[in-house]
């Protein structure tokens, strides 16, 4: 890669990452898009899109990033595969260190990184990852008819997993580790009023079983009647052990934003790591955050809303707004130098 | 119109009335949608969108619109004719009061009413407008192959109306009542290097001639070395009055939120008249503005960024804020009253 400076990088390929592309290209700032880990996001772990506007009819989520980064390209996007792993946003300009090994430099950042699902820290799941565990019921529901599976959580995604799958799957059970859900009453109504659908309270998931070759062959749940059994476990309290048969595990326990390259760095986040964006002096949110000339869009600064339309509203802001912070840049560059 | 209380209407079928309504059907809040008086809003008047993700081709803004109708319509959504005139939010339910005459009620509320055109105030502007005198380059432009056009302003709405209009008219003056434009430099520099652009500093209109049977045949234009001619003229200042044959004129001089019906509640709003919308308790924006229960999405609550996308995603910010607000709503309702 060149030791060229670049006016702006948009780290993430996802909608909002796409969104920022086509605005920022559009407008002739060149963007270089990084592909990061998952290239499209989370969208592509989507089978079918009905509420994304435009599209009567709904739009595959692999087709809806296909087309968006079609469009991207159509003005001039450039894409390139690689994630920071670092970054240096104190100088001026940024230095970004890519997963590639490679080095870049860069005037504007926007981080449209969005946030991954997260895993519940169960015995083997590392190597069953993929292996008939998996996180996205609606890119690997398909694969388990017949089956018995298991959906770990207690949220509306979990009860939306449970129901999914029970399209596919012979019985579907929710392992949550409370006696009351998460979930809205209405998603929690569907998930209870389903014939397929079961409920085993004050339990959690200890280890899968299973293999690559196999795949998933069961799971060992702990129960308490108090809930948290892991918990209970872990400080000696007694509990309850089960392993059950099952050709599927479903993790469904919400999302960690991907901003830990940020650690380091002056942009602001929660405590879960959700990045906060900025209003403008009259208090109207922009995409900026607290680093001048670093802007963030779709799900790593939205743990509230994250639709696909709402990260393609956040990503065409934050490519308005860094194209407003590049403008100033080169002005003040071209700014001719008063003696002192 | 029934007496029924609604759980949610929408005011306003562009952009942003479209992508809540179509989030509100699907979750089953049975919207009620207010056309307003431009059925479909500013995106009608636009021929062509480039920008909007997920059009790798682009796709006509009329036809956004309406596959953004057939797809709320699809979810259930139902849509009237008919504009708020007056807006009662003090009490429970809102009570609205219609153009078309109707009185209906409703427990949630989304202002997607978006901001209108701005005109300039010159005589003869109510009897032409339409029939010569416009306030979309974009929509008329054809209609003057041939023609002397003026655009009436120094924005950089002005300059992409000019340089959009030079397509087909034989001469495109702008006429800004400073000498300096507002526009962004790229945008000015554009309209200033096309050959068919001219400018016509320090000058304002003062009349437009023709009728709607001839359409615009003329313009008288008032000229002041220091700008600002009508206001000097109004103080007894001389001013340069001179009347110049044209086809056209284009109004492009800004827009104005359709807040007016707000004007008696309490529903915040800044001195334009565009809606403030609130954020939550960590600082993160919503939907929501100052009255519970009521929310605002698309350009009427975004002087900033006004695009198809943003509308789009704000639009689903307000139904899904709405959605949590209605179950609250319910819930309560649902609640035994306990006795005191």
């Amino acid at each position: 890669m060149s030791t060229d400076v670049h006016d702006l990088v948009i780290a993430g390929s996802g909608i909002a990452g796409l969104s920022a592309a086509v605005y920022a290209a559009r407008a002739d700032l060149d963007p270089l898009v990084l592909e990061g880990d998952e290239p499209g996001g989370q969208l592509t772990l989507t089978t079918d899109v009905e509420n994304y506007l435009g599209f009567p009819d709904g739009v595959g989520g692999m087709e809806l990033v296909q087309r968006g980064k079609e469009q991207a390209e159509q003005f001039g996007a450039q894409f390139e595969h690689g994630r920071i792993e670092d970054a240096a946003l104190d100088g001026r300009p940024f230095e970004l260190s890519l997963s590639t090994g490679d080095t870049i430099h860069t005037r504007a950042l926007i981080v449209a990184t969005g946030a991954s699902a997260r895993w519940v820290g169960a015995e083997n799941e590392d190597e069953l990852m993929g292996y008939g565990l998996s996180t996205c019921a609606t890119c690997d529901g398909a694969f388990h008819r017949g089956d018995d599976v298991l959906v770990i959580g207690g949220g509306d995604s979990a009860m939306e997993e449970a129901l999914f799958l029970a399209k596919f799957a012979d019985s579907v059970t929710v392992v949550h580790r409370r006696e009351e859900l998460r979930a809205s009453e209405i998603m929690a109504d569907r998930a209870r009023d389903h014939d397929d659908v079961q409920f085993r309270w004050n339990t959690e998931l200890e280890a899968i079983h299973g293999s690559q070759e196999k795949g998933v062959t069961g799971a060992t749940l702990v129960s308490h009647p108090d809930g948290y059994p892991t918990e209970k476990a872990e400080s000696g309290v007694d509990v309850e052990r089960e392993t059950v048969d099952v050709g599927g595990v479903f993790y469904a326990v919400g999302h960690t934003p991907n901003t830990r390259f940020l650690d380091e760095t002056a942009v602001e986040r929660d405590e879960s790591g959700y990045i906060f964006t900025q209003a403008d002096d009259v208090g109207r949110l922009t995409a900026r955050t607290s680093v001048d000339g670093v802007f963030a869009a779709g799900d790593v600064a939205d743990p509230r809303y994250r639709q696909a339309i709402t990260s393609a509203g956040t990503g065409s802001m934050a490519a308005l707004d860094a194209e407003e912070f590049l403008d100033t840049v080169h002005e003040a560059d071209e700014r001719p130098t008063v003696p002192a």
